[in-house]
């Protein structure tokens, strides 16, 4: 399996995020790629596709807010990276708001994810990454692995958290559709995949499927519960799997037969895979009890679907286990 | 006119807010109280409605999480006051969600809105404090003062933000209407009353009218742009008259003279005024240039209408003019 990665996505470094009440060191760092590559050897350069595949999940104005915010930060006499004070609550609508602090609100649901100086470039060629190893897939590859950071998963289309800016796992799966494929993405990260829901959600043609932490107790709590199901035309096109703190192996395999059930009656022919391996035990901010080779196992069974595959690195936050959780995944197709 | 206040609205002392990206001392500290008191002699205590008025505005489970928000939080082990770090962005609806993070980021817009031990306490003596001033208009008094402190117009039916938990001009006016009176709301604070607004948004029977600094560069940022008239049967009954940074006087009194004849065309018979200092010129997070002599004549302004008024105390943060400022607004009547 080809391993696409960039290393400019090492460029985007915010200092520090708001979590529980007060600033704590940034856990999505760039030293998770230095664990990654370390573990699953030689990688491919992505090729650069330009901004059209982005800008077919992410409306012109938010990209030109990520594009610009840093420097309207420092404009406004700021230090540091930008980050929010305010959000919409309600009635959140389409606004020409003139201050970095208001679109800064307008476009992002938490105070975890600002912008640094390298944020964009980052976000960018996480895109492009996630691009080629689909290009590997449509080409004719089994399987193909895409190195990204920032994450994308959290990532709506017009909104940024999570850690995540551009929701490559989308931006990948809008591609596979325009050349002709029925795309199911199954999202396996610890935490649910809010964006990618929210940008499929009223959207018959993509099945998006998350195997997740209970929203009520972790993180992005607003999303990802069981009854959500879609929307319009997209009702019953998404399908939520939340599963309690301290789920291990053993009933985390079930919902992931059951979801795989699911992607099969969709009638998919090629899977997007965003994979978090801080459902891992000693994840530092996380609650699952997966092993190290559970990752191989439960890749076994995503690739006894038969699918062409395309994987998306999403989180996972225990770095000295990281690469050898993400080889473990990799190793089983 | 009679001024009502509680002196138990100064246990709410939140230590810090997140402002522009960084933590920083709470503006709406209760020195603010001791600097109004000084200057308009002699209150009254208000006496107990109960929770009922203001269940009327706020539903019960909103309620019930900011009565235990602060204990919540520190049987999470916290320290400090109980402030969210992720707000749902888009589909937001009731949840029953766990933890008590998620309940933050649920009820509240922004990072700024701790809830502190002293909070609940404060916050309903503010609504007791507006419904006994109300009490006195409705039985024979021309005008009256609540002294409220947190101040109430940016907290919605099911939202806390902007220093604001509970919204007392709502419940006021809320309670006025079930009196059988018609009842407008004439909001001068600097900032926009973005709760009020939204509790009445879609009713026909409270008239809501604004004049605060443009959203698109001051906060709420999300609410109070011209072109929100309010919806469905309240279609019309919002009237929102945003104006640049720098407005003094001269600007500022065509706008309050057009919100007057809004109000009187609405056919209002009780007034009730959301009144902030921070449109003063020397308030350090407001950026107005209203001089303290204004505050007499927009009172006068707004005593011509011949409405009996309400007066409920909003912002305004200069607080070594606070007690003028204040005086002299009350002067006016
Ligand atoms: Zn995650
Ligand atoms: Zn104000």
């Amino acid at each position: 399996m080809r391993r696409f990665f960039d290393d400019r996505q090492a460029g985007h470094a915010p200092a520090v995020e708001l979590h529980n009440g007060a600033f704590v060191p940034y856990a999505e760092h760039s030293g998770r790629l230095a664990a990654i590559r370390a573990a699953i050897g030689p990688t491919v350069t992505p090729r650069d596709h330009g901004e059209a595949p982005i800008l077919a999940v992410h409306p012109e104005p938010y990209v030109a807010f990520l594009k610009r915010a840093h420097a309207d930060w420092r404009a406004a006499g700021r230090e540091g990276d930008a980050a929010g004070y305010a959000w919409p609550v309600a009635r959140r609508r389409a606004l020409d708001l003139a201050r970095i602090d208001a679109k800064l609100g307008l476009y992002s649901y938490d105070g975890s994810t600002p912008i640094a100086e390298g944020t964009w470039d980052a976000a960018y060629w996480s895109a492009q990454t996630a691009l080629s190893a689909l290009g590997a897939v449509l080409t004719g590859d089994t399987a193909a692995f895409a190195l990204c950071r920032p994450p994308g998963h959290h990532a709506g289309a017009d909104y940024l958290g999570g850690y995540c800016y551009l929701n490559s796992a989308a931006i990948a799966a809008e591609a596979a559709t325009a050349a002709g494929r029925r795309v199911a993405i199954l999202d396996v990260d610890y935490h649910h995949g809010n964006g990618t829901q929210d940008i499929f959600y009223a959207r018959g043609d993509v099945f998006f499927a998350s195997i997740h932490a209970d929203p009520r107790t972790d993180y992005p709590f607003f999303w990802g519960h069981a009854d959500e199901r879609g929307e319009g035309a997209g009702r019953g096109g998404t399908l939520n799997l939340p599963l309690p703190q301290g789920t291990g192996w053993t009933a985390y395999e079930p919902a992931l037969d059951q979801a795989l059930a699911a992607i099969a009656d969709f009638g998919a022919d090629l899977l997007i895979v965003s994979y978090g391996a801080d459902t891992y035990a000693d994840d530092p901010i996380s609650f699952f009890t997966l092993q190290t080779p559970n990752y191989t196992a439960m890749a076994r069974r995503i690739a006894a679907a038969g699918l062409p595959t395309m994987i998306v690195m999403e989180g996972g936050y225990a770095v000295e286990a990281l690469g050898a959780n993400v080889e473990a995944f990799l190793s089983g197709f």
